[in-house]
């Protein structure tokens, strides 16, 4: 952790202090459960009096930034999230002692984490020990640079029996997850792209891989469907990036029309488009929705994960491009020598051959189907109809519009405070637009009991932020 | 596979096919392994004869381009690199049929492939299941992106111990090998930098990896003993990339004088030294070299792999920054949201605290150690003190010196035909210089009788090369 404190600036240092961690921690550049250092430590790097380390981790504490354990050190709040143990669930809001309150575990909203309990540890585990039994040993080098050929194949058949998308091993890449996606699209076309459009509202590294690579964003308009592809502005041979089957974080599924409106004009203006599918596998009612791919396959890239279906850690996502672009990919991923673990590789391919993959997916997906009706019943009970729900028929996360806008980057103090975190919808706009009035709450890795508790919490942080504008008289008491 | 035939260019679609093919083997767009399409199905795509394709296809698998396996199909030769299967070595010279002889195994002396039967099966699957049982299932999120802490904190340990690098783990980045190093390295200075000097003959990954981000290349004279630090360029604020313990592929390991000449040079010009230590583990003789980092570890950015202590498929290795350039490293990581397989990360860490890591290089040292010293004897026996051998007291790999300048891009299809994979110097040269004279051998996933055979069937490709062009004086008949 790298502070600089200024004792000529007239700033006390205590405030000095505490607003370059609070930033530190907001910004992300401390993650958490990250551990700080000692206060011993961090007075004699600052050349201060211990006591102030002291007062201000305390303060951080209480206000939920930190958690502090006994024996092991201070940590960045969140590193249990969601981890809810079952003795401290139900809380009696009444009676629970001052003490109680400051050590119950923070019930983390933040959207994008699965349901990590539920990783088939004993099948991927088995499908590791198998795979690398039965290989011959020339495997354990480098493989690849488009990934293990015999999980392409597994994959192709995957996706043309559940994605509709029909391509052949050499059109698909495996990456490590998403970002690196958008990373190997960044290389891919910059010297021939400079503009790449984007939902306005957007996961954060989109943007952030794409800059860096000098590109320019032109942002589109969304709403509650999705891209909204009237109007779309006339940028020839540029790059259109979006998540029909579930925008994210909006919610929306893309319908019919508009997908035609969109390759249609990706097709006029030479367009090509990402298709960003990080969870169309749960879908809770209606028919699987098509790929864009399937559309134009000579206009779409195809970008797939298995961070929502399997787990994050893994690291393992894949894109199908189109043919055209196919030995452009392999340049690009030769030339920097990119290649992803074979053995997790082997391991995917294994539970794919035996027709594990698609038992996981389906018996989460009722999962999430039962997580979904949970947290939109607790969103009811505590705020009635004076919210919108959006994104309800897919995925781990809603996107939920209060009637005052009340969450700009300091609300993120109130909910901490009360045990809570979530994600603000202005967080992921590329302008910052007036979208204060909009949380993104996230429950693919929470049990049910910590749903309605965190939903309770909720609530008092909501009435705390209303209170403290004045404009709190929606908020029904119990 | 791509391939486009021009029925109008007056060329034979015969030469056409077989020069398409053979190109993309040679420049490896064709990787080892790789499966080429059926006689049928290329035939009908390029809407040629099947029997043409059949013609080149059995031409090109008996110069050794490919090879063909009955029921599976056709595939780029090199797959089964080393694997020599025991019944077929020692081969008798006299007697071995036409057939046997095209079917027998290519003997692969490319490069920086380490031991492979020797990765630890079974203590590497123990790892992975005892690190994933032991931990909270926080764990299956997506981690840090500096990589897995208790990681970061037991190599930190292990570089104190083993190379004298002090430093903390928020200095040190988990990455998925050296490749993916270098392009952080490419991502962090891309606006702070412009110039990157390079060692004149190095791993392909680096000067490709700068350029594609823009950098502005300058080739550093190297010689047997590894960079020549007398007279470097007056080049200020740049990068430096060097392999001072072992250079890659000359095998010098640079003298104490030329360290500090060379971090001198670096601290007067404030240019960071990336230092890439791919296999200092592999030191035969005289004790351990220190590391540049260790004489200036605020200039220094150490570059570590996994791939040849343990092996590549596994896409792990590290840098340690200079404290100052930390928050960067942050960040850039942040933005692109980079992150590294955890259960791998695990696994490592878990293998550092048992002391199998540890116990596993010493073992491999001494391995490779009989593995060199058969390699020397084997090239001794059959070029006599014709060859000067470069870069035997470490490593899996030697450079050797011939009289004359046999080695082209053309000569690889005569070691082909002889069933043996070389890297030719040249390949490796920043700008090709006058360096068809050198072959770089590497060893390390061959048995002592691989080598041996290796080395006479070298002698004949070599002979035949020379007779080509009448200086075949030099060579000894048996």
């Amino acid at each position: 952790m790298f502070i600089e404190l200024d004792k000529n600036s007239g700033v006390p240092v205590k405030k000095q202090l505490y607003d370059a961690i609070t930033s530190k921690i907001l910004k992300r550049e401390l993650a958490k459960g990250e551990r700080l250092p000692s206060t011993r430590e961090l007075a004699g790097r600052l050349g201060i009096a211990r006591n102030t380390v002291i007062e201000i981790y305390d303060q951080l504490t209480a206000e939920g930034y930190l958690e502090a354990y006994h024996g092991r050190g201070t940590f960045v709040a969140g590193e249990f999230d969601g981890a809810v143990p079952k003795d401290t669930l139900p809380e009696k809001r009444t009676g629970s002692s001052a003490r109680r309150t400051r050590h119950r575990y923070r019930i983390d909203f933040t959207s994008g984490i699965p349901d990590l309990k539920s990783f088939p540890v004993k099948a991927w585990l088995r499908a590791l020990k198998e795979s690398i039994q039965e290989v011959a040993e020339d495997r354990l080098g480098y493989g690849s640079v488009l990934g293990y050929l015999p999980l392409r194949e597994s994959l192709t058949r995957y996706l043309l029996r559940y994605k509709g998308i029909s391509c052949s091993p050499e059109q698909v890449v495996i990456v490590n997850g998403t970002s690196d996606a958008m990373l190997l699209c960044a290389l891919l076309f910059r010297q021939s792209v400079s503009d790449l459009m984007v939902e306005s509202a957007v996961v954060s590294f989109v943007p952030d891989i794409f800059r860096m690579f000098g590109y320019n964003l032109i942002p589109l308009k969304i709403d509650q469907y999705g891209l909204c592809t009237k109007d779309l502005p006339p940028v020839e041979d540029g790059l259109i990036f979006c998540s029909p089957s579930h925008q994210f974080p909006l919610g929306g599924t893309l319908p019919i029309e508009r997908r035609i409106q969109l390759t249609d004009y990706a097709e006029k203006y030479r367009n090509y488009i990402i298709e960003n599918d990080y969870d169309s596998e749960f879908i809770y009612s209606g028919a699987q929705v098509n790929s864009l791919y399937q559309l134009t396959p000579g206009q779409v890239i195809h970008v797939g994960t298995f961070s929502k279906t399997l787990a994050p850690f893994l690291r393992l996502g894949y894109l199908v491009v189109p043919e055209e672009l196919a030995p452009g990919v392999k340049e690009v991923q030769s030339l920097l020598y990119r290649r992803v673990n074979t053995h997790a590789q082997m391991a995917l391919h294994h539970i794919f051959e035996e027709g594990i993959y698609v038992k996981h997916v389906a018996a989460m997906r009722k999962r999430y189907k039962k997580k979904m009706h949970c947290m939109v019943n607790a969103l009811r009970d505590m705020f009635g109809d004076s919210i919108k729900i959006f994104g309800t028929n897919s995925g781990l996360h809603v996107a939920v519009v209060f009637p005052e806008p009340l969450f700009d980057a300091q609300s993120i103090r109130i909910f901490l405070k009360h045990k809570v975190s979530v994600d603000l919808l202005t967080d992921y706009t590329i302008h910052q637009q007036e979208t204060c009035d909009t949380l993104i709450l996230g429950f693919g890795n929470l049990e049910q009991n910590a749903i309605a508790e965190g939903a309770r919490r909720l609530k008092e942080a909501v009435s705390e932020l209303a209170d403290m504008k004045g404009v709190s008289n929606w908020i029904s008491t119990p």
